[in-house]
């Protein structure tokens, strides 16, 4: 299964070229896993921060810009789980307008606890959250 | 050669853990660049884009975020060039704070004509000055 | 007649308090600027700049931060012109989450055409648009 | 006394019209209280927050957007305490470039507990040296 959702460019997101700035672009990438999270798992990361006391910090990003998007466009979001291991998963992000593919991301990111900030197995109903998500 | 720079970790990069948020170390690897073409090559990116109609887009970023960092830290910044291409680059920029490793990025960019929106080679002058801090 | 649409706050616009940093509330006034003008006045941002060449740069912001909002909070905005000049107008914004206002913004923009940097009279149909708009 | 600080312009700050995007003007202003609590006060945001859990939450803020700025720009900020208060205090923060005078704020900040999530009087220490600022 995909997670898939709509994002609209912003004037805020474009630098003096007139296209998106790649770091803005990061930051619609960590949007679509607080929505994938929210809507796609059913946890808002308030209440996995705040109650389950859990977080999914970064732990390494790729980031391949494929052509260049301007405010107005509607970039189409997909996001899948690429890889699961015990304590942390890769998704694949991809962005496309139309026909064309314009980013494409890899983000790993692990589960841990925000108090005793190591990581934790994910397992049980996480576990089986993500897989519906595997690639 | 490599060029270094010290950058304070401010409050607006910081997330509600209390740790940057990685969309803004994208922000802060950008401000690396910057500040090499202007303090390190001796060429603004105003100069650069504006006088010069040059821009150098990314193509492709990595960032492995190794241990966080929190508002008030002052890192220790460092660029070189990886792999000089016939128009595009590698640059690698580490950040450490003391002893300890922070951050790490690989990002190639493009130089391209704004008037044509096309590549360019590096050559010349601008072979000189990017080979200087070649790894 | 009033403009109005639902966000939600975001990770990435709270700081390490957890309430969201007065910037990123900036940024949230202007994307319903943008809303505005592409939903409620039929002009997206990028025609308005890239076709018609006019833009609406700021003259002057209040913001008041009446009550702290957190990641997840969905926050209900309202715009209305509250005075329309000859060729600038300044628009009421408020944000509430349910009961609770939560910000109030007043926003100077004046109408420019990005050909001569200079301001230009709000007449026609621009008029007509903006005048539905008015408090 | 005043407390002066010169930022450079950065293409992170700018727009696609190449000129600040005013709410990166209010990071730059956030900016200035931070730099002015640890080189001005000698308390730094984190100390004060983390260690004596105190926070300075703004209330209002007023912006007047004067003439534009762009990346590579060198302005010269100066802030002092136009107003002080039981608990809270307006803060006067300008910025220039040279001759020309390019954005005015106005913040009103409030000093309050991290823990009882309330104002505290400003008394003592921290009233002679937010009183060392006022105009």
């Amino acid at each position: 299964m995909k997670f898939t959702k709509k994002k609209v460019v912003r004037f805020s997101h474009c630098d003096p070229a007139g296209i998106v700035f790649y770091p803005r672009y990061a930051e619609l990438c960590n949007e679509m896993v607080e929505d994938w999270f929210s809507e796609g798992l059913g946890v808002s990361f308030h209440h996995l921060q705040e109650r389950l006391r859990l977080s999914v910090p970064a732990v390494r990003l790729e980031c391949e810009f494929i052509s260049p998007s301007t405010y107005g466009d509607v970039l189409e979001f997909s996001l899948e789980v690429q890889e699961l291991g015990k304590s942390s998963m890769t998704l694949a992000i991809t962005a496309r307008c139309g026909e064309q593919e314009r980013v494409r991301f890899f983000l790993k990111i692990v589960l841990i606890s925000l108090d005793s900030m190591r990581s934790v197995a994910i397992e049980g109903e996480w576990r089986d959250k993500f897989s519906a998500f595997l690639a």
